[in-house]
C-alpha cells in the first residue's frame, strides 16, 4: 500500500525529511520547536504494530529527533511521545520543551492555540534543521 | 550508582514487577488502566541518554506492556509517553484509553484529579497485570 499522510497533520507542519523509515515533519506552532516523525507504514496505529526491525529503526530515530532539537534549541526537556487519539495514523511527537515556555509543566496537546511561524522565521527554521537533524 | 525510584512516583503508583532494564508500575487512578516504566538507570533523564543497548530493551518492554495491556483492557489506543517535566527521572507511560473514558481524546496529564482504586479492585487488577504482562 502506498503511503498517505494524514490531511489533518499534513495541514498543520512542514515537511522536513524523509529518514530511513519516518517523514520527519515541522509543526507550525511558534510556541514550541515541535516535531512529528510519520512511520511511512500504511495502516499502523500502534508502535506494536511495526515490525521489531521499524521499531528499532523508529527508536534510533525519534533518539535522533531528540538529542539534535535539543542540542539546536538549547531545550530544557525533550518530550517523546505516541498519542494517536486525535489522528489515528502512527506519529510520534519529538517536543522541545523550557520552564519559561506557554504551557510548563504541562504537556502541549489541548493547551491554547497554535501560533503559526512568521513565514521568515519559518523559514529559517526549517533551514536550520534540514541541515541540523 | 544505585536505583532510588523517585518519591512522587513512589507515593503515586503500586510495583507490578521488574522487567530486565524497566520497574514496571501500576499508578493508582481508577480512570485509566496506567503503567509506568522506569528503566533502572541512575541519572538518566531522556531516553537518549540510555545507552544504545538499552535504548532497545525500552523499546521492547514498552511494546510488550503496551501490547499485553491493550489484549487485557480491550483499551481503544495506547498512550506511549515520556514527558518528565514534573518528574526529571525517566519514565515511560503507557497508558490503555477508551473512546468513553473521562477525558478522551485529551491526553491523561493535567486533567481533573486521580480517583484511587478500591483496595480489593487494586489487589484485583494488580494480580491480572503480574499474571498477563
Amino acid at each position: 500500500m502506498e503511503f498517505d499522510l494524514d490531511p489533518d497533520l499534513t495541514a498543520a507542519s512542514s515537511f522536513v525529511a524523509d529518514w530511513p523509515l519516518s517523514r520527519v515533519l515541522l509543526m507550525n506552532d511558534a510556541r514550541f520547536p515541535w516535531l512529528v516523525l510519520v512511520p511511512r507504514r500504511s495502516g499502523a496505529r500502534e508502535i506494536f504494530d511495526l515490525s521489531e526491525e521499524d521499531r528499532l529503526t523508529l527508536s534510533r530515530e525519534y533518539c535522533r529527533a531528540g538529542e539534535r532539537l535539543k542540542a539546536l534549541t538549547q531545550a530544557w526537556k525533550i518530550n517523546i511521545a505516541a498519542l494517536g487519539n486525535a489522528v489515528a495514523q502512527l506519529h510520534v511527537h519529538v517536543i522541545a520543551r523550557n520552564q519559561d515556555d506557554p504551557v510548563w509543566p504541562s504537556p502541549v496537546w489541548s493547551r491554547g492555540y497554535a501560533v503559526p511561524y512568521e513565514p521568515a522565521a519559518l523559514a529559517k527554521f526549517l533551514s536550520r534543521l534540514v541541515n541540523g537533524l
